[in-house]
């Protein structure tokens, strides 16, 4: 009996990498294209927690067993364009949100000396504070722009009180740190009632814009696409891409931490994810809020967000095969 | 410590008003322009029950604890236009439908005599006779149309034998009486193998209008609330607005009890519910059919029908911002 | 007290046939025009199983006791129509595969040769082999198409190691058979990260043709039904349909094997399957990879795969009613 | 090919009898010992609904295909012991309690009336009135002991104001017709806040006799059960047996209507029932107030239920098996 | 119509209050004998979250609307006994614990200032250190003595590294600062593999006193019991009492973050924590590590735990029955 | 920062390992004690399937993620005592039993050649065929005895018609084969209608002994245990322990594929299954039918499933540092 008849980590159970890429460690990092981070916080949430077990969902949901996820509409093969690792999740404390985000932030920073893209599994949205700030930390403040999928804006100035992280404040966070200015972002998907008019005036003052559900189902969602990558084209050549999970509709996305109804489907976020990363170069990314808890028998919802980092990946490797 | 830090019900947990709008009786109403009622009927339910839990898991359906729910698109936050209370629920007796009902109506007509505008929130679709006969006690028969959301036009001719009430029933007692002339109303997402021919038939005659899904997947939706909307403006300025969550599709709103697959996205419904509450002079609105049971951890559905009351509300708050 | 008001099966219960049609044996089929089998076969599955589950709940999915189906756009009955039986499911061994696809054909074989459409209702998607090899039994190969729905091509060369038959190589089997010649097949919906590259070379060598879902969202599903039609109309004039659940998004249809994000809406797929059953003649169906473990406790994929079915008879009535 | 390889009714899936046994119309009921009758009744619940869903989720708790169920403990098939078929399930009208109840009370005397005994699966709690009031119609009023398991005494004046009937009131309205007089009755598991002192003092002066969970916890079941079984032994030989599934732990029983926690386990509960049904003559039974939709994934409530029916059927297959 | 028939917060819904009492603020408390808080904290969780939910779930997990819980075994209502209110929750910040649980002590204390015994309703473990500290700063440390229901002992060195608070910490917490002393502590239903041998060795350098579930499954629980209260009753004649729900067999409690197979019965429970009341002088108790999210569609371990304060309130009210 | 800040598998996702012992490869076997092996297999299972997630499932259901298990009762950690390796899952062909089960059985048998104990988490019980055959291959047929805690004998003659395996039957296969002799087999917790009594008549001629749930309930299961463990002693010295997770009732182990109801409680199988192997000496073990997509939220049964195998391991480590 050889080796492939029993080996470890089940077919059908859990996996330890993402998609089976081999597994490092940021102690000895080499030279990978991409490098996958677990980032299981979830006590920045305001509502429902659970998303500190997005990251072995999202790399559960996964039924190929083979290596190798080459892309039908291309035939390309992301993971053999480019060279990707998983150095599996940080462990940090519950209930000690600041110095797991600091945690968090390092180790974002070490990935991106090495010149790696880090693409981080959430974890609830406040660690987007932390992987854009470790990004900028390495790469410099101002010097990428955000795209952001959301049901949300985060951008309130407090969380809960007086505090000043959590997951409804990373951007905020972000335009005053000037790791990323107001005018660098992009938000698509918006909608509900949150947050007030104050609020929103202060994003139109830092120049930051965003694309509302209610015009997305008027116009469609490719010319906005378009637009938003038009907007983070001007002065800087780098994006950092931040999913939130919440941005699709929770009837087709339940397992998240602040449904939102009337989003994106799953299809929409799929294809413009891929059309951004392809157009643009991508940075690092993050794909947050995912709430197994709430996601039902079926965890569509860890599907969904699998593929939200392999479509990143192909229009990555796409842009790659197009060359200069 | 302020009384902020510790006050009566959680911030997560159960909200005991709706986006906590301040409590009222029935007894003693002052002149609020739009009263809140909990209507937890659902042995009107000829399939699967559960919708007496709707009443509550609307309300819970709620992240934000803050008042006022500012509506992204316009800025306007409803609860600041318009005066909004809730009394509560009804108190009916399981089993016993007709005593139930005439409860339910009674307390309609109860608000309506303040002129307030009632929002129900079911319950099986029962109610909504119950619902527009008591708008129709204070404002006359006739006086004002229905334009109603559902995957059934519910005009059967009785109920589970010769039995007058139930869920399938409502619109043929409410044209019977007069209440709502069969040409005052508009039926937008009907679909399946129900009613049969000889009900649509009567339908036809009584002067009613709808839409099909296969028509409006064709032709699109506003077109189609376009021409509901003039429909409805024949004759009558005013509109009760009958919301069966399960005009959306069962695989995006899951917990109600008759689910009909090949329905509307939850952001088709909450744009058109808007519109239309825009555009005509709502007197008066029902959301019907909730069923937590079947709704899933997430709790989606519930989530949805939240959303489509404050939908409702936006839409006359901007209404009213126009002024005549 | 008459016999309706107490009868074998209840109102709300198990429905021992689909939509209440007469049971029949296999072993006395008169003339009907459809017989529906149940083919509980799930261990073809190489990742979630459950879908042994499938034919009961599919028939189960059902509100409506009284007989009769009229179609709200046509107000046909396609039970009025037709001649449709039902012959409950067959009763295979888990873990003998080959013995359980043998079982499969022979029935669909002693079906077809009475002269009726079988119409069978999955079980995992390795049925299909079985389904449309026992048609060609009698039909003689070659002699239909077959238009297939689905999130994977299922053309893999082999299944878990050298084993031939599984959910994830019928269409292989039936190609190299020739029961059905590769030019035969139309493929719809197809997505995702799998076969790779070679497996689509040897589908393009066949003369499959195939629409993604990123062309479907493109371009509309309309034009590539139409696209379908055409194609699988040339040299012959009859047509096996095999749905997969799975085209339909998961978001909506989460109870299924081998979840794969970004597919089409329940509303599309039952606008396809009735479309093509009009416009072309439907020899025989099946609808597979409905998994009730992992369907929530709304049951809603079971739901859409029984309309799914209804569609199919719809569309069949409406072409006979046409006549040539 | 066999009529055994495809029949009606899946090896899995639904089940149209129970335990298979022969189908039986109540026009025509010739002389079985056993009858069972659905009565989906759950309009009469105060709390939770969904027991409608009981008697098809009963019957489908069955994992054993072929024919005959020996009980392993002696060897006996109750099914061979005795004559027993299955009348399916009333078709009552939601909300139209009274109605409802008079119908399934016609009903169990119309089985009473050819002699045999009436096995009732509900439904909630309010069955219990139209079950013993309709066989003392037969066998007269005060002739038979009504044994309760329950968590609840279901002995309040009235229900949600002054209404007679529901499933908190039965025992007491069997009390004041006389069906069942007060020294008749045994209760066991009772526990909790309800009822009040009041409703216990007047339980108190009809002679009714009860054993607390307190009790059972200190004493054991045995002693408890012996001693219920020498109460119902005096003056008349013949016992009603009355499960309300909730008097086995909620823990242990999930899918109920008003989970009152601290009840027995499972294996007391089977044991107990047997027990009583060997040592006494039963001429009627119910098991109710199962509640599929809180039952989770696995069913496990309805599979208790459906041994509690088999536990009945032993003891009195057991009983006769002895002579006397 | 009456206030009674519609009324704020529905028969089924939402209770804003345990059990219905009196609403109170903190800021102007009366003299009640036991005040009910909610401690929705759940950022101290090391594995899974969700307890945040508990207090909410915990009030709502109740079918009684009326005023008044008469317990079955002696008529007395603890509520007619003793002045209950219910202050609602804290308005914590997740992410920031140490700030919480301050926030949580100073309100216990507030609570004890007016002479009224509190019992809050949990959260994660973690607040049992701010529970029995603010007790302490009232009565003075080292007054109390600790009875402790739990799978774990909860007397770990650090928290996730270096950190003081946590779910496993705080009885080591309690310890150190002297609030209460070593050898003043019971705890009843340790299990599993958890703490390790150095943390044991330290639990009994205190004085600690624990019973394994090994040991109760072999000896019965009722003298274990009898030990704890004479082992607490030794030099001080009060007790805060702390039941987290994980001493209950996860099989019966599922609801809950940190599930260890093997525990004690739902009526264990309820019998030890009623006996403990009676036999003890209370001063405080708290109920947590509800988790609603992993208790499925029952809710049965929210059932369980408000049961759990009502046995306490029992005891409590029929040991002041008692006298002297 | 250090490698413990960011390391491969999450803290709390996927664990790769069994309580995260070393891996280890079949190929490369060097002389562990223990080898862990998954055996996802569950295309033997008539019912619900699930039980191929089964391996998965036991290894994620632990929420420690420091190394080391030391037993409360006895402060030995058996990964100290003992050196316990994982070599994964078996990767066998859904649908192909036969292949798939010798398969397993040369994975075990290569385990035992090395002196290792093996132990499989299943699958279905199909599996202990497999395994017990496996074993005897190396240590001989008939020179171990088989205890066996069940609800069903597994006994069968057959498989669904002719087939031989399946998990009904490895029971008679290992007796006919002489693998394990009848006379050597204990089984623990029968209860229910199956088998027949012509099976339970071999079952006598083959000198087997079983105690049934009934007896268990009368006498306790310590009684039980002592005798099984005394049967079993006479003329072997060693023992296969196959644990069916049914074998505990199903209100508190709901995630299995075929539930009967009215079994041990959990505490009782931990302790009995500790007892024994402390008292005889185990050469290799399964624990077999947990099927998690009928286990709930809480995955409860995953976590008994999980305790089994640790409270196995504790047994051998206390009877070994007990020595001769």
């Amino acid at each position: 009996m050889s080796d492939a008849e029993a080996h470890l980590a089940s077919y059908w159970g859990a996996r330890p990498t993402f998609a089976g890429v081999p597994a490092a460690s940021l102690d000895a990092l080499e030279t990978p294209d991409v490098v996958i981070l677990g980032s299981p916080i979830d006590w920045g949430a305001t509502y429902r927690p659970g998303a500190r077990f997005g990251p072995g969902a999202i790399r559960h949901a996964d039924y190929l067993g083979e290596p190798g996820r080459p892309h039908l509409p291309t035939g390309i093969d992301p993971f053999a364009e480019l060279t990707v690792v998983d150095v599996g999740d940080l462990v940090p404390a519950p209930g000690y949100l600041e110095e797991s985000l600091e945690m968090n932030r390092r180790a974002v920073a070490r990935i991106a000396a090495t010149g790696a893209l880090p693409i981080v599994l959430g974890g609830d949205h406040s660690i987007t504070y932390a992987n854009a700030s470790g990004l900028a930390d390495v790469l410099g403040s101002g010097t990428f722009a955000l795209v952001h999928f959301d049901a949300h804006a985060d951008t309130a100035e407090t969380h809960m009180g007086e505090h000043l992280y959590g997951h409804g404040t990373p951007m905020r966070r972000l335009v005053e740190s000037g790791a990323v200015p107001g005018n660098r972002f992009a938000q698509i998907g918006l909608r509900g009632y949150w947050p007030g008019p104050d609020v929103v005036e202060w994003m139109r003052e830092q120049g930051m814009r965003w694309w509302l559900m209610t015009e997305i189902a008027e116009r469609g969602l490719g010319p906005v696409i378009e637009e938003a990558i038009t907007h983070v084209s001007h002065g800087v050549d780098a994006v950092f891409l931040s999913v939130d999970i919440d941005v699709v509709d929770p009837g087709m996305a339940p397992g998240t931490g602040t449904p939102e109804p009337g989003g994106l489907t799953s299809r929409q976020l799929l294809d413009a994810v891929r059309d951004i990363s392809r157009a643009v170069r991508i940075v690092g990314a993050d794909v947050v809020e995912v709430s197994p808890p709430y996601d039902g028998p079926g965890g569509v919802t860890a599907f969904l967000a699998n593929r939200v980092v392999l479509e990143v990946l192909n229009g990555i490797a796409e842009r790659r095969r197009a060359g200069p």
